[in-house]
């Protein structure tokens, strides 16, 4: 397990489709911008999630959380901190964190856990060179 | 090419996140209902789409067209009844009319053509069992 | 507080618009699945969560939580079992339990924590009438 | 009526919830693209939809548009074109064409149609200051 302290930064403006009648953003859709954040840190570390998926694995959600703080409204610049918590064997947890440009607020933060799959679905150890890159080396 | 004049119905439930913060539901959400629409089609004439894409087809959406005549808000019960206007050989045409349960006022109208592909994602006729049960017979 | 055991039921067809390229319903999608269910449970008691905007209160997700156990694809019958798990002065507690109906697959749980607010945003005590029903008196 | 010529660039990137289980981008996302890009529009015309609304208008579509004519998947970086169609007195049509940057191939083209109401929904002209910047004078 390897604990990394790199902070991935993405930027997001919300759209009107993405608020709700309450005036902010819909629950479900920080998982969206959780998603968007991580697929930049895989590429920010080299790796491709369409290349992933090309040499048979996938890295379905097993767990996520989110903890709602102040609510995002539309036309918001978002940025989403995303850290990498634990690389498991088979596993990874990502964290993350939305705050809004303007006003530096912070809106939520949450985390995600991952398994690595074959094109069964059955869970197998991360591929070497995707581990690899993932710790950055 | 064949007219169809039957009329399918299907009903659905807006959720909260159907709507934007105008207090409706957003634009592009019309196009989930029509397709939650048409799979009922399919079913009623005996047909699964998922045996469709077994069969090695698929009908992506080649145009789709939505008039808004009035909004729908959350919570709301609204009827889909969608009509099959063409069935040519390797396209067909639906149209739609969505309108609310309570006050029966017409929310909006729409089409969507759809082509008959392979798995190469080639134009392709029909499947003759497909096309017997979508005129119904 | 108030701890409830009755389970309430929502049934669901997944649309083809819910899933995503690995084949299976998006991950985020399931949080609309909690709240579509999480109307109907207010529903059943008496309660219309329009009702409770219109009396200047809403009740935001102060927290998300779901774990994916197994997959839902395109036009699985879903079954949503949702528990009132807390009901405190000014927030309430729901579990989730989807199952698929045709084999009975767990195929994730998760929980969401909402506050009672005001107009202004701040949290406030439940309204009396509300409490009561939702604690099915 | 007004024609307008400028031609307004956006780019954006598909995320995997923006895909379904045909591996491609679901047919009613693209209206979400159009609704980003539009946003953009007004931007770029010194123009805010946020402070629009604040002034007591909003200009929900009144129509909506769009011929698929190749698939965006994910991870695409998306070219979005917009071109102010026509500007009415209290209507506006605008049309779109998203592109694929990597091999710029026209994955489709719409258009939507928007009418501009008061607070109670009525079709009102234009204000003033609104038509002036969007005729970008």
């Amino acid at each position: 397990m390897t604990k990394m302290s790199k902070v991935f930064q993405h930027s997001l403006r919300v759209i009107y489709g993405d608020t709700d009648m309450m005036g902010v953003v819909y629950y479900a859709n920080y998982l969206r911008y959780f998603e968007a954040a991580r697929t930049e840190v895989l590429r920010e570390q080299g790796l491709s999630y369409v290349d992933f998926e090309k040499s048979g694995h996938a890295m379905p959600v097993a767990e996520a959380n989110v903890r709602y703080h102040a609510s995002a409204t539309y036309d918001d610049l978002l940025h989403v901190e995303t850290r990498i918590d634990k690389i498991g064997g088979s596993s990874i947890v990502l964290s993350y964190r939305i705050s809004r440009d303007s006003d530096k607020v912070e809106l939520c933060t949450g985390m995600t856990r991952h398994a690595c799959v074959d094109q069964s679905g059955k869970v197998v150890k991360w591929p070497h060179w995707f581990k690899e890159k993932l710790n950055g080396s």
